[in-house]
C-alpha cells in the first residue's frame, strides 16, 4: 500500500483540478515544493497506480443527454461471459458484477429515452443468458466516481504520523 | 452541441492513455496533426466541456480494498436533501438520483466488510429521512465510467461528414 | 345496456376515423343508409353514453416528449383522497385505483427527464399521504385506450340477433 | 413543435366538450372569432396532429364493465413481437412498453372478473413468451388520458409570447 | 337470487349451531314457525343452493396438526391442469385460482412441518407445470370460510322489504 | 387423537353428501350396520370434535359473486389485536394469521369489484395498525376447505389395524 | 425426551466453557457432586444426544475473515439433490431446507469478497438445478448456534419438578 | 494467522468426533505422535483460537423440535442496538447482521409452530425498533456450523509447505 503525504496530497488536489497544470505552476501554488520534487512524486504516484491522469468525456457535451442504469439477471452459470459481452457495447459506461441479487449492474448512456428503450430491448436483451432487465432512468448524478477526493486525514503528515481518523 | 470530428477523435484516444502526455508527443503520433492544432483543439474540448482531464485517484491502492452499491430509500418528500448529505461524505465516491425503484443510488469505498458495515449502520442509516438501505458489495468493476472512450462513428470525417451508426 | 347494432358499428367506425365527419358523407359510404337515421343514431348513441365525441389532445405535438407511469402507495386510509389531488394535476392524464398490490396508478407528460423527476420529487411526493412511488417511463404506447374498436361480434345483425363469440 | 396559441386554446377546450360542435356554433361562444378562422384552425391543427377529433367508445355502456391493468413479463428477446400480438386482442384497450421493471402493460375490458380470469388464463398466457402475468382490477378511473386538457399556460397570447408557468 | 327472509335466517343460524337439529327442536325455539315451514324452507334453500347441510371434517382431531398455505407459481400456459392436479391430492384441503399475482393458491393439512416440507417437496413440486411454491405455516385460523354467517340485514322483513345496509 | 375406523368413515362420507341423512337411511345404505350404532358414531365423533355437521351458507346464491383474498400487513406489534377486528366483520369469511410474510389473511365476499374496493378502502384499511393491503381477486375455488374428504387409509380396518400410507 | 435436571444443567454450563475440564475439576466446582456422578452424566447425555463434545473450527484464526449467507432458488423438482451438493462443498458450513420463500440456505466461509464472487458465480451456480442466488456478506455473528445455553427453567429440580417458564 | 499444519489437521478431526478423547487415545490412533506432542498442540490450538472444545446442545433432544429462520427489518437507526436484545432472548440461537436486505438474521428453537408464532408475535415483535419479521420454518438442517472441517488442503506438510488449492 501506498505510503501517501501531505505532499502528495496537495499535488494530487491541483490535478483533480486541471490534469495538465504544469509542474512549474503547480510548484508556485505549493510554496516550497520543487518542480523536481512534484515531477517525481506524479511519476510515483503513477507507476504505483494511486492515481490515473486522463481525459474524461462528457457524454452530454456529445449529445448523450439520458444515463440510465440498468441491473440485469443471467442465467445461472453465464455471469461473467455475460459481464464481459456487455462492456464491449460501445454506449455502456460502467458494468460492474455485485455480490447481492443483482447478478451485474451497467450504466449506459443515450441520446433519448427511445434510444435507451431500443438498445435495451433489442440489444441488450438479445445476448444470450440474459433472462431478465430493470432499467432506471438516472437524471441527476450529484457526485461521480472520478470527482472523489482523497479523505485528507489519510496523508501522513511531514513527520511521517499519519492523521488518525 | 459539439462537433466533434476525427482529429478531436485521435486526440482524446491519446489522453485517455496518458492525460499529461506533451502536444509534442501526440504531433509524433499523429502524423501530420500539428502542435498547434493540438493544442488549440485540448483547449476548446476542455472549454466546450466535453473532455475534463483529471487525476482520477484508484482508492484500492491507497487501502479502500471494497466497494459497496447502496441503494437508499427516502421519506417521500426528503429525497433532494438526503442526496445532498449522502454526497458530502467522504468515502462516498458516486451519488445518483433515478427514476424508478430506488430513490438514491451511492457507491462508497472501505477497507473492509465491517467498515462497509458499520458506515452503513452509523452513518448513512443515521440521517434523517432515509427508511431503507440495501447493500451490495462489488467485487469486479469491468468498465468504469472514466474509462467510456467515444463511439468513432460520432467523428465527422475530412469532409464534415458524420460517419453515421 | 344499449342495443348495439350493425348500423351503430359502421357509424362509430367512420367517427373514430374523423369525428367530425358530416352526415352526408358518412350516407355516401355506407350505401343505403340515410343521412337523417345517422344523424339520429349519432345521437342516441351520445345521450345514451356509449360514444362521446371530442377532441383529443396530442401532448406530443405540443412539446411533451416524454410519458412516465407512476405507481403510488399510500396511508392505509387515505387512498381516495391522495387520488383526487393528483386528478388536479395538469400533467397528470391519467389516475385510476387499482384492486391488488398498487394503490394508485397514473400517467403523466413532461418535456424531458429531469421534467419528470422534478414533478415527482417535488410535487408528487410532497402530497401528503404518499408513501412511496415508483415511476417507468413510457416510450411506446401500441394502443391507446381511445383508440379501442367495438369488437363486431357485438352488434346485433338487421334482424336483431347478436352475432355470437 | 406547433406554435399553440389563446386562440387554438379556446377552440380546443370547445371541442373537448363536444367534437362535432359546428363552427358557427363556436363562433357564436367565442366572441370576435370567425366561423373561417376557426375552421381553419381546426383543419391546421388537426393536419399538425396536435388534436385528433374522434369517436370514444364507453366499454361500459356496451356490458364491459370491468377494467383490468396487466402487466406481462416477456421472454427477454421477445418484448415487441408480444406487444403486437397482445395489440391486437379485441378485447385489448391499452398497450404501452415501459422502461422499468415491466415489460409490458396492457389494460383489457370484459364483462366479468371470470371473463377476465379466462382471458388471462386462456388467452394472453398462452402467447408464446409470456412468462408471468400480474393482474388488477380498476374498479375506479377518476382522469382517462382523452381527458387531459392542455394546461393554459402553455400558449401564447395575443402578444405571441408564451404565458410562462 | 334467492329471495331470502327473517324465516329462512332463523333457520339458518339454528343450522349453523347443529346441521342435524330436528324440525321439531327448531319450531319449539322458534315461537309460531311452525315445523312444516321449516322442513319446506330447508328444503327450498338447499334445492336452491342457498345453503347445503353436511359434516366438516376436523383435520386436526385426526392428527392433522399442522395447517399451510402454499402459493404457486405455474408456467404460464398450464394454470388450470395444474389446478386441477392439485385438488385431487389427498392433503390438499382447498385449491383457489386469484386474479393478481398468485397463479394459484392451496392449502395442506399435515402431521408435522417435515411431512409438509416432504409433501411441498417430493409432490407438490413434482408436477410439471409448477415453476415456484412459497409456503407459509397458518398456526391460528380465527374464522373459517364455513363459519360465515348470513348479514341479517340481507333477510327482507315480514312486509318482504329488504333492511338495508 | 380419535381412533378412526372403516365404519366412522363410511358414515362421514354419507354426512358429507347429506347432513342431515337419517340414520335408518345410512343404516339401509350401509349393509350390515345398525342404525343404533350409526346414532351412536355419529354422537362419538360429534363430541370428539372430528367431525361438526352445519349448515354451510352459499355466498354466490345470496348475490355475493365476487370472493377476495387480502393479506395485511400489520404494525409490528398489533397483529392479534387486528385480526379478531378483521373476524368481526360481517363481510369476512376467513381470517387467518400466518408464518411467514404475510401477517394475515382473509377472504371477503361482495356484490361486484367496486364493493371490494371500497370494503378495502373505506373499511379495512382504516382499521389503526394496518400498514399495508394486497388484494386478488378470485373467481374460481375448485375445492373448499369443508369439502376436505378424510384420506381413507387413515382409518383402521375390522382388525384395529390402521392401513398404511 | 430427556428429563434434564439441575445436575445436567451445571454440567453441561461447564462443558459449554471448557470441553475437555477433567471430572475431578467439575466436582471441585460443583460442591457436593461426585465425580463418578458427572462422569456417568456426560457419558449419559451424549449417548442421549443431549449434548455432543466436539472441536469447533474457528475459521477466522484459519484465515477465512468472510462470512456469507446464500439464498438459493432451485428448479421445481430438484431441491433435496442440489441441498446435499452444496453439504459436500469444503467452504460452506452450514446448509438447511427451509419452508417458505427460499429453498435453501447456506452459509460459506473465504478469504475475501472476491473469492466468495467466484465461489459463488464459478462453484455454486455452475451446480444444475440451481436458478437463483442471492448472497449477503455477514459482518457480525453476534450469537452463534453452538453457543445457546439451556434456558435455566428446562432443568428440573432436585424434587424432580420442572421449574416452569 | 495460525500456521496449520497436518499433525494439527489430524488431531482436530479426531476432536470433531469427540472432544474429550483423551491423549493416549488420540496417540494410540495417530501412529508416532506422541501424547506430549497432542496435548501441547490442543493447548496451543486452543490459545490461539483456532478451535474450542465445547458441549453442543442438542435442542430437538430437549423437547424443541422446530427450528425457524426469521429475517428482521429494523428502523433505519437501530440496528446494533435491537440485535443485542434479540441475542439476549433465550429461545434465540443464532443471531447475525448482514450487508445486503436483511437487516439481522436470527434463528429461534421452539415446541411447536404455535409456539414459533406466538414468540415472534408477542416477543419479538414488540421489541421497539423492529419494522417487519419474515419468518421461515427449517424443517432440514444438513450441515451446521460446528459441523465444519478444515479443508485438508489448508494444512502445510511435513515439509512446512502448503498443499495448495
Amino acid at each position: 500500500m501506498y505510503e501517501f503525504d501531505k505532499t502528495d496530497l496537495k499535488i494530487v488536489n491541483l490535478l483533480l483540478e486541471d490534469g495538465r497544470m504544469s509542474a512549474s505552476e503547480m510548484s508556485r501554488r505549493l510554496d516550497g515544493i520543487s518542480e523536481r520534487l512534484i515531477r517525481y512524486r506524479i511519476e510515483r504516484m503513477t507507476k504505483e497506480g494511486v492515481i490515473q491522469i486522463s481525459a474524461i468525456v462528457n457524454s452530454e457535451a456529445l449529445g448523450f443527454g439520458i444515463k440510465a442504469d440498468i441491473w440485469v439477471e443471467v442465467e445461472s452459470d453465464q455471469v461473467l461471459e455475460v459481464a464481459k459481452k456487455l462492456a464491449a457495447l460501445e454506449y455502456v459506461t460502467y458494468v460492474a458484477c455485485g455480490i447481492g441479487q443483482n447478478d451485474i449492474s451497467i450504466q449506459l448512456v443515450s441520446r433519448d429515452t427511445s434510444e435507451v428503450y431500443y438498445f435495451v430491448t433489442e440489444v441488450i436483451r438479445k445476448i444470450p443468458g440474459i433472462r431478465k432487465t430493470t432499467t432506471s432512468i438516472v437524471p441527476i448524478v450529484l457526485k461521480d466516481v472520478y470527482q472523489w477526493r482523497i479523505p485528507p486525514n489519510l496523508a501522513k503528515n511531514e513527520e511521517g504520523e499519519t492523521i488518525n481518523s
